[in-house]
């Protein structure tokens, strides 16, 4: 497996150009985001990666994580690359100050998971999914709960995880069956007695951080049917005593660990929570409203899953270049020179590797411009907070799938050597595999565009998003001929499509908006680096953006036919019959 | 991992439709491929594939082929099951009478091939190599050869490899180092010893044939360099008496495994021939003349490799829909019933399911006519001859293409139970992954298909296809309009691109071309259908060829501009800034 290289220059570009962050450090509260901090948050949490992470994702894969007597262990490096990463300060970024972050940007802690997750996706999961539950408390949680959990949550002493999926809730969270009970009496009087089983929990054992704060949904005596009797608990793996001091162990335990394609260095764990009827939890935010604040977070969780797309493609791409400058076989077709030549000076290995570099150089395009609209959101700008509500699933559904797709060229690029697992190609195309399934599946997504976000304000906002993709491009006539297909889209849905239509349409339309969008902040940093911005992509980008306009652009526009061709054939047979 | 059920229905349509079976059996050669022994034909090797080769399939993935002591063990039961398959003959359909075989079209070998490729697509290229040794050997051996190895090649007995690569000889076979030693003196005088390494060797060592006849490129001493001084070498694995009894071990061994991404019952092995310098082997054909040789059998395991397309799409396909079927969450989205159901019936999840199958039918439509096609050469049509030269490429690199992202779909149907290796959804895709890469990439194919096929009597052959189709799909408009796009492109390769412009845009060319095809012969099926041809199809064919029609075959066109693109943008930036 090759080392990994930080695209630091890219990176920098995308959170100037594309995030804009100058204009987030005008405001008060990212005053301190000042042009070097960013530079040197960059280029060290690269370095970081590079060094730490990086070496350890090869044998993350070989040996996995395994359950050993209720304990999962990590191969050899996992412990002491993590406690470098808490002590470094990296889990803190874009926390409150006053819980020991450094406040930053969304922006820059999007720059942080991409360097640690490209360096190693399974590892970078860890401080992801603690991010989910930093935020939940931060916006849910009880002053005491904040005080408690989230300073050590903050600096990655401890660790979080998200406990939605059972066996038969899975897309449909609201099916869930674990309960909680309300302890009148005793030294546990106020809290809940949590029982149940949940499935898919990242993460949700290990020994590197001290402790585990497990949010969990589960239903109260009484609660209403489906999600809005859902309610999240607090249920740490230690008690945590009132001086902060770990007290004794709570009752819930890993049970298994589920064999999976990839990231087979993060453990998914089947979790069971109160076997002895003694597993106790405090409620988050209010009864009953558990949904709502797990929804609080899941937009930032999903342009982190968006970001995995990034990471991974951008790893598979250096490996694939990486081999194909090494590989030397055939000479030039046609060429007089009849020597063997590096691979990469074949039309079609040059073509494979355009094409994932302008796909991953485009999803970090749209990845951070969503991140700086999130950033502006929160700052209280509304019209920000829309765009970011409307490019969320695009981040995550474009993002991830263009993750498999230029990971799978990798394996290509690399020929029989990429279906040998020595290389690490294969890896990242099973690593990739998971992106486009959890944190709501692709599809999930697509519904959530063509639904919830284009109902947005009477859809206004979306198709405003298009037509000034559309006036912006004018000399660009596929990318103005794309963002007039998905305003075109966007308004059939809204004024004409039945729901189904629009379901049966949304993920293809919701690549054709991702690919739009990222074509037009790509060229957003062709015209900045033509200004100078970054010199040393002075020769890569222009042709990296045209690659993209001129070639993946036009692929999108073949998808309107799908996006805008109904359900009706979809459901013109039965479903006996599509197994006939 | 769902059972395998055959899906004769639309083999028999396929073959009858688009191979154009009745057609065949008029002719003297194939008088005896009357309409009952098809049928016979397709529905037997469906029920074994199913009865003996698909129970094997996950097992063979889970434990895999392991060397041990130079012996390669594969898991219990595939003696067995191998032994079945020699004994009823399914190993002979295609091959001369003369030698044991049953002399029918190459059309029906696809479909054994076809069924026991979805049934297990590890332990079906066994079978798959030895055909192409037994065509080799037809079409090169002497009458010596040929009466001495092919009647056990024929029946199974004995299986056959095909032994091109070297580690620094890839696609380049002509740069091979392994050479031939005349033997002058002694009990192998007029024999050679072979001295070499070769990897990637498809079920190189195994213990489930008595014998294995190896087939290995090599170099004469004094043979020029290059392509032109390549000889075949028939290497046993025991050497054969002149009665047909085996003798003692040639001097030739398995030296290692590959770790691989998928198809882990076939075991790919490191073969090294000549270790004691006395490894012994005949000369096939002419000095000088192997890699024409092997050019002979290229096109149709090229054919067999695009068929592991059909086949793992095929299976995958059954295996989601199994899934979608029997997985219950969340009511439908709109509904006022508001009991869940099961996730067929959501719009997103039918589209990916009616994609599949509409994929699949697409490509075994394209796989068939191009049999039929060959089947039609062989008989003397050059007109047919030089159409199956123009389909070869289209069939391998589109059908395992589809293979690939048929079978991603499946995970992504199954949700994370897709992403878990117990389902099995993920061992379609892992083994799918390996057909785009070998017997040629599918660059390779691409660029075969855009400088020796576009070259083919200048042309026109080629864009009379196109034409042909444009003018049957008349009132088709975005078929039409693809075809008329797909001769447009060849014309422009043809008359004004330059070699590197050609190979740049080969590959978009390549799948636009495929599904041009592909949806021309699914226009002829919904005629017969229609038409009463298949009953059982009638209620599903009409949907999936719409669906192939207005919405896979759009996206096709979204292609033009990739295939129109040139090649000045791929090698406007230098190598070394493609890392940068």
């Amino acid at each position: 497996m090759t080392p990994y290289t930080p695209p630091t220059q890219d990176q920098l570009l995308a959170i100037r150009v594309n995030a804009g962050i100058e204009e987030l450090q005008k405001t008060d509260r990212f005053a301190h985001a000042e042009p070097d901090l960013v530079e040197a948050i960059v280029e060290g949490v690269g370095q970081f990666a590079a060094g730490e992470f990086a070496p350890l994702n090869r044998v993350g894969d070989l040996e996995g994580a395994k359950l050993e007597n209720g304990v999962v262990r990590l191969p050899e490096g996992f412990k002491e690359a993590y406690d470098a990463y808490v002590e470094q300060g990296w889990n803190a970024i874009a926390s409150p100050a006053e819980f020991g972050g450094q406040g930053l940007p969304f922006t820059l802690a999007c720059n942080v998971l991409e360097n640690l997750g490209a360096a190693n996706m399974a590892f970078n999961l860890l401080p992801m999914l603690s991010v989910g539950a930093i935020d939940a408390l931060e916006h849910h949680g009880s002053k005491e709960q904040q005080a408690k959990y989230l300073p050590d949550l903050v600096s990655g002493k401890w660790s979080g995880t998200m406990n939605l999926t059972e066996p038969a809730a899975g897309s449909d969270v609201g099916a869930l069956r674990s309960t909680a009970e309300p302890i009148r009496d005793g030294p546990h009087a106020g809290k809940y007695r949590i029982t149940g089983q949940k499935i898919y929990i990242t993460w949700g054992e290990h020994e590197l951080a001290q402790n585990i704060i497990h949010l969990v949904l589960a239903r109260l005596p009484g609660a209403p049917e489906g999600s809005r009797g859902v309610s999240m608990f607090l249920v740490p793996k230690y008690h945590v005593n009132d001086d902060g001091s770990l007290g004794p162990r709570n009752d819930l335990r890993c049970v298994s660990l589920e064999h999976k394609l990839g990231i087979n260095a993060s453990p998914t764990c089947v979790m069971s929570y109160g076997d002895n009827g003694e597993c106790i939890g405090e409620l988050v935010g209010q009864e009953n409203r558990g949904l709502a604040a797990m929804f609080t977070m899941m937009n930032n969780a999903r342009i982190n899953v968006g970001n995995q797309g990034v990471q991974i493609g951008e790893r598979a791409t250096q490996q694939a270049i990486h081999y194909a400058m090494d590989r030397v076989q055939s000479a030039r077709a046609g060429s007089p020179d009849k020597n063997p030549v590096a691979i990469i000076e074949h039309p079609d290995v040059r073509r494979m590797i355009l094409r994932m570099k302008s796909l991953i150089e485009g999803v970090r395009a749209l990845l951070y411009y969503c991140a700086g609209q999130v950033d502006r959101g929160n700052l209280g700008d509304s019209a920000a907070k829309v765009r970011a509500d409307i490019l969320v699933p695009l981040v995550k559904a474009w993002g991830t799938d263009v993750g498999v797709e230029v990971s799978g060229i990798g394996i290509q690029v690399h020929g029989g050597m990429g279906f040998v697992e020595e290389t690490g190609a294969a890896q990242h195309w099973r690593d990739s595999k998971i992106a486009p399934i959890y944190e709501g599946t692709n599809g999930i997504q697509a519904a959530d565009l063509v639904t919830r976000k284009l109902g947005l304000e009477g859809g206004d906002p979306m198709i405003a998003l298009f037509e000034e993709i559309a006036r912006d491009a004018a000399d660009k006539p596929a990318l103005a001929a794309l963002a007039t297909d998905c305003a075109h889209v966007a308004r059939w849905m809204r004024d004409e499509a039945s729901l189904d239509d629009r379901l049966a349409g949304s993920v293809p339309f919701c690549t054709m908006a991702a690919v739009a969008v990222a074509g037009w902040q790509l060229t957003k940093q062709a015209e900045a680096v033509a200004n100078g911005a970054a010199p040393a992509l002075a020769t890569s980008k222009p042709v990296t953006v045209r690659f993209f306009l001129d070639r993946i652009v036009p692929e999108a526009s073949g998808l309107k036919a799908s996006a805008i061709g109904g359900a009706d054939l979809l459901y013109s047979l039965p479903s006996e019959k599509l197994a006939g």
